[in-house]
């Protein structure tokens, strides 16, 4: 396979370039970069294995221009770019490759909501039709299909996957809250002083709360299709980590139910789930997925309270390891295939 | 003025050992500590400012036995010791000092809930009665007159400080979230596998959820005297930094409120706090008070949803600076007297 | 007294902020900002006391730009801008008050080596005989009588202080090698990817080594003027926390010298400093003193090699601090005034 | 393959088990706990890929105590133990079994200096014959003939890589110094105060400088087999990361020496060398290598003085990886069978 990786710079095409680059059955990876063009890949990130130069050969180990990879076949397109510029760099290549989108562009249905989350309409509804939404335990059938994948969120992520089946299963009063802390990468690599080590270190903080982050839209969407009239409030914090996710959910179910209950719904949801694991006993911890693809789900109920709690790495299951998880799908291979589901200690 | 420390080479204990230091009302410190007994202070802890040595002289600049510091008059005693050590080992100064006790000994006045909280029965029942809860800007009445002052848990004054004045202006529907992450200073200074460098790094968690922590029966008590029916269900987390406390509350009122209505009551009931600052505009940072006494609290408002962000430092109003504020207090001092309303960059 | 401040937001500004809010002897502070002209400076930093508002009443709490505090009667200047940039924005002040530059511009006297290091000419030759070299401990009788002073860089006073006493007493063999470690803040405000958390988190490296580091001139020339014919190397490296710094110095004596010689030589130098500790039988570690102005001293021998070890805040003692005891020097205050010898935990 | 592990919980441990479980050529893992016997492996480490249970099967995923893997067959044992306690407990095993000693029981043959350093003779002298000393890169052929791999220490790791082939090639003058930055994981698992969190966050610190550190004999045995009359001196320093490390080294050469002489005995020394990296203009940093097995060499020169600069991350090439590719070497596999050349973000 020929995979193109649109944005190669960024933390997200970083790991990108890392995972494809273990993945046995991409045999050529084109990094192209728009402000490192013709400059060589490896030169850039001294972090990368020496022998993915092999998989760069026919660009001879540089960057290349959008244009230049556009030329080239490719089986599929990893757009790891901002909102807005993705679906129109993206362009030259959905007629011809499977094109996952790390951005918002394709995730969103509701033309009002992606207004207001992102400021202007959503840029090629014209394409929503072909685009499944890349939450890959929940949606596998949609995305074995689609020519688009809209990867999901990182928070979206990691509040969804416990959350939708516990809603399938439990009818719930009231508002859901959803805490979440994040580490510092999910920001990016912009150079602004809030993201400075010095800004950051032995400092946390809440940001955008309630309806403003825009991931709060993509969560509501998607709970609504499980359950309509579920109202759900977000609380996004950063905290002083580089990476690593966590989230923290409190509802109310309309009757009480109890641990068994709650284990039982989970596993069975994802029993053949290989990245998803349901802790029985424990509150899992970001460390336990740090550099894994793996999400980590724990709960506890109190009467009607019920407690969700779930952790990912936000550069990997909330970014490019499940794009890398769809491709998979996608293209009939393993979910597993170059991904890890174990932790760096 | 003559102080005891009783713990003087935990955490809270060398906060105060620091905060006393400058202190301009008090001449005389007596450094108590069980395992270093005899041993010169400024040696275990080389951070301490020289200058110290001259309150320490009346001790030779040593860790004296309790026995000891008993046998000496002393105006006020500090109690930075464990949960029920602390009321044993406060017992011969009850009747000679004022004492501001650090662990929750005095905290809560409901058997039962002390029992579920810390599994023993509260040590001394019968001196509930000349205890105050030291919340300093609620309870300023109670502390000046209180020959015990029961310093509240830093979880409980983050999440107080802003919740307080709220259920006293607007009634409340349904439960209240109070999310908080810590720095680990808030795990004590024990030496478990848990609290190394190694295992926080990059690590972030919840633990002890709903009603388990022990600090959630202090806050439940707490607002059970504002607003009977209010329900509150607490979720700590652990964050990567040493210092450091913030909390998210979120609550719906029964009629939608505004920020300005919001902010008037906030602003009225600390506009005398030297203090606790209202931030207008703005979603406090733990930074933003680092090394200070001080409690910042920022909020907004969706509708009938209304959400609160406060932050403290652990060690200073979560504990020791907080204890020092009540000592002022209690002996009719300047509240800031010794204390920092800035942080440290 | 009435102080100014030059390029009062970047870190350097902060800290001279908060330290000359809390110095008794100094009750108006005007603060300058290119680029926050007509601002609060309250707005700007939320971990700033409010209590600082006295001091800015003159100016309605406002930062001004550089003419207007030109306009204004001031006993002293803290210029803390880049170098070059300094001694330019400093032109209106030198005739009228005590200028005290934390700038490199003042540091050097041979035109040479600052050109090497700077990139361009010594900004204002004429006023070098005005100037004195602001190592607090070493120059005080140069110092108390200047109309400038140029504070040294960080590097230097962490370097020199345990350095210049030896290299007086112990003639020396071969080359002195330096090396330090120093927190982010030392590279400044600006936001640049290399300086972001997570370009930091988890990561150290050596950088400008040998003679390419700016800092190494100013060491060179200020050795030179004791021991003329010493070489020195300087290795500075970057680590991640966001403040404090660490050097660690090996030198070759002609003859071996004893422990006892070495303690004898640090502790007569430095008898009556306040802020200089000689650590007798431990190496100081840079949490002792983070946020403090004092400056740490260990040392070791084996035989005819001699180990040195310090460590200072290099925000403080590094820069800020070391410009107010400086201040305080020169205007015939005590040189602890403002200034704390203790450590933040 | 089978591989026993003794001590499979510590850091090393935990790292020889993610990686034994992604080789292709190991089956079969028998973890050794003395604390956690019995218990299954996964539910101590979350952080463990569930799929490493196949290897587990045999002793049903629990740790086994070291007399049942001592009946089992094994290919090869690592012992990831502290000193002395290592030879002791891989007694059953010198005859039957590969030994990789991760500890420093026969990394020294001088049993002088191993007394003087570790406080008790060599435990086996008997066995130092059949033991190489595991610098993968220098020693191969002794290791691909040994039935006993000393695994090296990490500061040696990381000093010798970039020292021993310039010692071989240009003769030096005076002492070397070597510096060098450890994360935390260096000092294992124990849970000491002074490893706590809060103890080492923004904090740096030198520790047993000079010939005080263990691994100080280490280097200058080795460093002796090449240039007998060479004098080193160490200094370890603890920075706030928990993995990586950095060494600086100065050394005088007799005559000048030019970059590209240098590099060239570099690339020679390591043109076959999959996990050495010379890096001609630029000083590497330890997010360089961060969870792989490389070391990253950079270097300067001014005259007759040279500067070395490598990183490694001292769990992986300082042991765990290097004990790997060890056992790699000496069973006839590709050297990077089961290891990463490619850095974690």
């Amino acid at each position: 396979m020929h995979a193109v990786i649109l944005g190669a710079t960024g933390y997200t095409g970083s790991v990108l370039l890392r995972l494809l680059g273990n993945h046995q059955a991409v045999d050529r990876i084109t990094a192209v970069s728009g402000s490192l063009n013709g400059q060589p890949v490896l030169h850039t990130d001294p972090g990368l294995d020496p022998r993915l130069l092999k998989k760069l050969e026919h660009t001879k180990g540089m960057f290349v221009p959008v244009e230049e990879a556009a030329g080239l076949n490719s089986d599929v397109v990893f757009a790891a770019l901002p909102h807005l510029a993705s679906a129109k760099m993206c362009g030259p290549f959905f007629n011809s490759s499977v094109v996952i989108d790390l951005s918002a562009d394709f995730r969103m249905t509701d033309p009002e909501a992606f207004l207001a989350a992102y400021g202007e309409p959503i840029p090629r509804p014209d394409l929503l039709n072909r685009a499944a939404y890349g939450l890959s335990e929940i949606y596998r059938d949609q995305i074995r299909k689609a020519d688009i994948i809209a990867n999901p969120g990182c928070f979206p992520t990691c509040i969804l996957l416990p959350l939708l089946p516990i809603l399938s299963a439990f009818p719930v009063n009231g508002t859901i809250i959803a805490n979440a802390l994040t580490g510092i990468s999910g920001a990016g690599k912009k150079a602004v002083e809030r993201n400075l080590f010095v800004s950051r270190s032995e400092n946390a903080c809440a940001y955008n709360p309630g309806r403003a982050h825009r991931h709060a839209a993509e969560i509501i969407q998607e709970i609504g299709k499980v359950s309509r009239k579920t109202e759900l409030f977000f609380f996004p914090h950063l905290v002083p980590m580089k990476r690593g996710m966590a989230a923290t959910i409190h509802l109310e179910t309309k009757e009480a139910c109890k641990d068994k209950e709650v284990l039982a719904v989970l596993q069975k949801a994802y029993k053949e789930a290989p990245f998803v694991r349901i802790r029985e006993n424990s509150i899992p911890e970001t460390v336990d997925v740090w550099g894994s693809n793996r999400c980590d789900i724990g709960f506890r109920t109190e009467g009607r309270h019920l407690m969700l709690f779930s952790v990912i790495d936000n550069l990997v299951k909330g970014a490019s390891g499940q794009a890398v998880q769809n491709m998979n799908i996608r293209f009939g291979l393993d979910d597993t295939e170059g991904l890890s589901a174990g932790s760096e200690l």
